[in-house]
């Protein structure tokens, strides 16, 4: 039984195959069940909820090899539950399993991909490094060594999502032989890593990110990722995962917009529900309009994908503007639900909070708007 | 050979079939050769340009059983083109044909079809009043008295496009027997029936809109539209047609970019393309990201019709949505082309006009809000 | 000596009368030195710094007699230094304060302000409802029921600010006898009145609101203010209060604005601080139009008040349209520090929660919006 | 007897002296009983109204040493009228004859000055470029050649307001000498100048612009301004009229809110004024904040130039903050009267064209943004 969700006025959900639609029920029913009871809890004490992983593990979902509507769907569940579970999910499965998958030998896929596959292993990825965001490729001063069969790690690495728990890191380090960005695999034991949490955060507070420093950090060469040969490889692992926040902010916007609409049926001023009041549907209609072109702009870029064609400036463009539009829905609800939507009980509070962390991660704004408008214009702006 | 819109980023034209991309390669090819290099000039004067309606007329399309998708992406083709024609073909195609193949009997579709797919017969659709915009059912004071085998109509319209010189204009009246409204097919020549055009319009110039004055107008029964019989059957023609306001605000959306996107490839300024410069890849980048949500959700609108799912709520988000968005990038674009973007000459001035109009016409931004407000809460808002 | 201000461009400072700098001066320099640097740890615990309140005595302005323009720009530093606690100011001395010298007997005030203006007594303010906003007189369902000397409260009061800690609290009730609101004091250790503090906020989390209870409450006649004879008595409290809220969003504006700029100023990117980027300038230049426009309608409107004109639409103009314009800025900014404005030690993130409270509280934006409405139109939009 | 402006809520008038009230009220009296009666009419046909100049001259105010409060609130009265003829006012008495006031000898200024105050010589200004915006001194290419007492110009003008008809036009070149830009006064029937109007505008259409050549242009050195050594000292003058357009952009914003209020309060729907509906206070509220924040800053910003301190930045944040709010109040104003909004007759729609030019003249948003970002980042982001 696959019940219609309330933001999704043009049954977009009617172009998953039966099958998805299958994965897609399975999916929603565990979070429904298992995810958002625990959600507010967990995000207001910072705590990650250990024992969900299991419920995520017998999805059977992490690294398959979904088409990229399924994919992408399922990123938009997680989102609708939590931000937070959805990131954890995105970085274990899509950023490590991803890279493993992307530039491992299959030697090393045999190795890893399957205890990770059922959260035995979790993983992590780190790229970006206190002095520049995820995209900056020129500025990675991570460094890697080679001394025989094993490489030596120095450097410094921010904002790792898993960082405190992963036991595989995915770790992007230049290689002071040759200037190019290369990958390694880094277990949590290692005695050259240290992770430190990030606290004091007020977005996604229940991913713990951590701080990395990587202090002449032995990894072998069997754990270097064989096919990592550039940023370019790197590069493609960060393509097909930046479509999958555009996927989040609409789980978001989804959520807020069920949190708003319900609110106003229920709550009453000056004698009858708030919904019927002008100035509150129109906070209702601007935020389902956001949801039903930016699902539009998603289901679309799945399509070309699963047509395999993949360009930077398609998912740079989805992310941009998603999030963008996400932005507003928050505030929409947030405002509709007046001093409520400050406590978090009322659920849209975490929402509010989530979406900035949405809003800046894989890519700010103004970095997806010059990958952009690169494309467009042949002109680059960066610098 | 069918080439990409350059603001169709995600390829959605490639959603088109073969038989429906040969269609709007036709269009297209009439609209650039024939319409475009005389748009600005007859929008200047406030002109219609009748030398055009031959080419309209072979093109075949008028009243053609399309799928809502083919539909849809016509006039999206001709707004993107200029957004008057557009809705000189929407009034007399969707409108007038479609009132006549929605609440004609056989005999009247027999009667006046054939005449008007080739344009020799021109249609005009009176609903809306001084009074009162489209939606106003409740407040529609023309009258319909009948009397013997003929009916007497009373009252005044206004706004009704090609109504200076349409050959068949769809009158709607209220029958002061019964209450209900009823389609009346009056024909230019009825003595009495009066038509002043509406002068001083800064948008959609080119369009000729009527004010129009029906004095003891008689009309025979038999040109009564036999299965209109009440609102309800005049509210399906507006259904369909008000989604094709949304595809047209998706075209003008269209040609703001091209015409933005090919100033900034262009114009120097500090010795190199604005293209170049950060603050105008913004302005690209916004619109593109508008263009791209609201092709993803006139499309999505288009599969949802053409599996039978048509409701007032859908096609009221759609046209509230996509013109909303479409004022903000024929800003952007104005913006960036700085003083020339105020000259005819250099395009962008007509399309910014003309969003006004689009933006008001067919329900306004606050009566579809509200026509979706009353779907989605089940709370009407309307006084 | 009286230091300009970061965004304070035009240099509105400077309208200050010599006194008031000076007084301006005493309480910058204490935000500065004692409460900003606390602020974010006791934001983080939700916990209300105590310690501090010796020092707001002794700035010795509580309840004081300043002009408009002083008042507001007290209230704007409090804000800039910590929204909480301009709250908890707020409260005690325009709320509480303000109702016992608006509303009480000159006994009263003799009796009651002494001790509040040295803060022994902190004071709290009462009157909205579980059901119901700050605005909805009508709805207002707490009763007071006279029995002799004394009177009987009953009902729930909710958002109560310092109402977990306060000794006296303003308590608006409904006299069942002449359907009047009249307002009582009553103090903490009343048997009757029960206080439970709102948790799990994510926003002004250093405010104690409290949901309160009143049973059988007692209050002696002697408490209850003499002049507050029906609703009307209330809202001029609440008129002169609500001015105070679009200062408070001023000065949140203002330290977003410092905040973004000092780091745009030293983050680099590319090789170079980001402040020399067009998309980060247009950022901050976007905020310092906010800034300047609220603070140019902030002292006008101080300026009018000073000379005595205090209309309800002008304090419900000014706080829904700075609230706005802050919620704006406080985005801006956060955006601009990318990843690390959701760390709680970058500032921004405290004053992007904050804002949503001051946006929601003393009359949402649909409120004032309709207080304002009502007056331009002399039409009622309320329901 | 000084009416107070519909929508000055905050009384910014009482600012004014009684003195500087006069002159306003005479002002105001002359534009709404000659100038708003033809405005719709020559907009419509782009023509001069040229027997309109006597009334100009009769007020007394061109070229005056007026408080920069009381030239501010000309400006704001003369687009509340009629934007392109405060247009006309701005060119001739802030710009032509503010080039001659700060750039001329006293020999010069004797010369010219007294018979631009009547009228009986009209100015223009020539320095924008076809290739250039009037902020690029750089890419300035017109030359000046000294041949003896003389000068030869050479180059081409663009957008010159007033150019068709000016009797005398200071026109900006480059000394091919020095590299300096000079400033020259250039008689209308100089045989080396040609005029050619700009046609098509869609915006300002009763400013006449025009394109300009000079070849070969001879200039006796007693023409030349005598104090214009380089691009500084024409900058002196850009600086004073720029804040004026700062001003007229809230005379449109006044324009477009009375418009709006009026037909509110008018218009029927569904068997009630739309004035007292809640999305149609929406649209009034909004414009109304604008306006107020605008007027704000603009009287501010008078106050700083009044007491001595002129500010590129100051007039830049004022430009480009009170057009951006402009825009949005003419769109909200459109909108609210729906399909009447496009006809010329009801007035909105010359307000809605003419903002686009104020929006882009004078220094677009992006300039102006780039100026306030340089002075407030000591980052120059130019190029």
């Amino acid at each position: 039984m696959f019940e219609l969700l309330t933001g999704d006025l043009y049954r977009f959900q009617d172009l998953l195959t039966p099958e998805d639609a299958e994965v897609v029920t399975r999916v929603r029913t565990f979070l429904e069940a298992e995810v958002v009871p625990v959600a507010n809890d967990h995000w207001a004490r910072a705590e990650f909820p250990f024992p969900l992983v299991k419920g995520f593990a017998d999805l059977g979902i992490a690294g398959a090899r979904h088409s990229n509507l399924l994919s992408g769907w399922i990123a938009l569940e997680m989102a609708r539950a939590d931000a937070s579970m959805a990131t954890f999910f995105g970085v274990h499965s899509g950023l490590a399993m991803g890279s493993i998958e992307t530039c491992g030998s299959a030697e090393q896929q045999e190795r890893w991909l399957p205890r990770m596959r059922t959260f035995e292993k979790i993983g992590a990825f780190a790229l970006t490094e206190p002095t520049g965001g995820s995209d900056v490729a020129a500025g990675l001063r991570t460094t890697a060594r080679r001394d025989g069969d094993r490489w030596i790690l120095n450097g410094k690495k921010r904002w790792i999502g898993n960082g405190t728990f992963a036991d595989l890191i995915v770790v992007w380090a230049r290689d002071v032989a040759d200037d190019q960005v290369k990958g390694f695999v880094v277990h949590q034991d290692n005695p050259g890593f240290a992770a430190t949490k990030i606290e004091n955060k007020i977005a996604l507070r229940t991913v713990q990110n951590a701080d990395i420093t990587l202090t002449e950090c032995e990894v072998p060469e069997a754990d270097r990722l064989q096919n990592a040969r550039s940023f370019k490889d790197t590069a493609k692992v960060l393509r097909q995962t930046r479509s999958g926040v555009a996927w989040e902010a609409v789980g978001v916007m989804l959520a807020a917009y069920e949190i708003a609409l319900k609110y106003a049926k229920e709550r009453e001023q000056f004698g009858r529900p708030i919904g019927g009041f002008q100035l509150v549907q129109d906070l209702l209609v601007r935020m389902l309009g956001n949801v039903t072109g930016a699902m539009g702009m998603c289901v679309r870029l799945a399509q070309l994908q699963d047509a395999g064609e993949f360009r930077d400036e398609h998912s740079a463009l989805a992310k941009a503007y998603t999030t963008t539009r996400m932005r507003e829905v928050v505030g929409w609800a947030r405002e509709l639900l007046a001093g409520n939507g400050i406590v978090l009980d009322y659920d849209i509070g975490r929402f509010v909070a989530d979406a900035e962390a949405l809003y800046s991660y894989e890519g700010t704004r103004e970095i997806n708007t010059m990958i952009v408008g690169r494309a467009v214009t042949g002109l680059s702006a960066f610098v």
